[in-house]
């Protein structure tokens, strides 16, 4: 059995913003020479997401808007969580999003569906973060 | 290590539906050969999930009218993806029910409690679509 | 390849609560002898998650209103599932959060960035229930 671990660093400029990092997955993956496995991509801070859809800017913006509305930031004293920050919305943002994904690793690649790709989700940012990429297999 | 991977096909009569496809991935684990280690069950459409829930007809009608409240279909235009699609609210309750589980396999069996169960969750149907599922263990 | 699993009992005393089980789940890697692999850790009943944040007293409470508010409890009859049963709320609230995380191990610990915490998420507690912990790896 094989095994490969590395980190991922981002920062974003704005508070909230979707990247995609398939590119750096990908790459992650050929540095690995695995051709047969399990990535597992998460996000090592907990008001972020990573999480598979589509590369589309007006879903994006969906996106942003569904947030929202089911947990907005402001006003920011109507969490508990917010007495010195004011990240609660964040936290609850990225639970519904997902903190992980699985992909599957085929003959050395990615095993995705025609649209797949791989996304940070930043519900906090404007600071360094990780993702963590790790990948067992053979 | 062992590795084995299957594509199940499916095509659902409705815009959305719940199909229980516990048979079908089981089946994958009897022709895989695999006994101890774990399993991947993705979603390889990004406005489809696959998840794991009671098998109970009640629920999946509140499954939908949930969905439906905090993301509805229509109207249409009231999204940005909808300029040439008509289909944002899929991605975003796919999003929401999530795109994969991960099963522990556990002496030749799907290791679950006593009511658990696997669905393809589709929310934008009425086409072929496809699962993955991709089992490594020994 | 060597393989762990262990289950993990848990009655919570109300209906809803969030359990920080992140020892419990250490003591179970630290008792496979695991080094480098990866973690599944799921709720074996379908009212119940499994998910990664902060212990954090007052986001807790937050997750509570949140989830309340998109799913609530009552009235019961609101919900198709409680003919004979009363948790439907829960079966969606758990559908939110998450069944499960996977975790990746690296020289035998727990590879987390720096908040990240193992909850156990109650839905429909004052029971006995299950959580899984299986690890693969060597």
């Amino acid at each position: 059995m094989k095994s490969y671990r590395k980190e991922l660093w981002v920062e974003t400029k704005r508070r909230r913003e979707f990247l995609n990092i398939t590119p750096q997955v990908q790459a992650c993956l050929l540095e690995s020479g695995i051709r047969e496995g399990l990535l597992l991509c998460n996000a090592m801070h907990i008001t972020a997401s990573v999480f598979i859809n589509d590369d589309e800017q007006g879903l994006h913006r969906d996106f942003e808007n569904f947030l929202e509305r089911i947990a907005p930031e402001k006003p920011h004293d109507q969490y508990f969580h917010n007495g010195s920050e004011d990240n609660a919305d964040a936290h609850i943002k990225r639970s519904v999003m997902g903190r992980e994904v699985m992909v599957a690793i085929t003959e050395g690649k990615l095993d995705f569906g025609p649209w797949e790709q791989i996304f940070y989700g930043e519900f906090d940012g404007r600071r360094k973060k990780r993702i963590l990429v790790k990948i067992i297999g053979e």
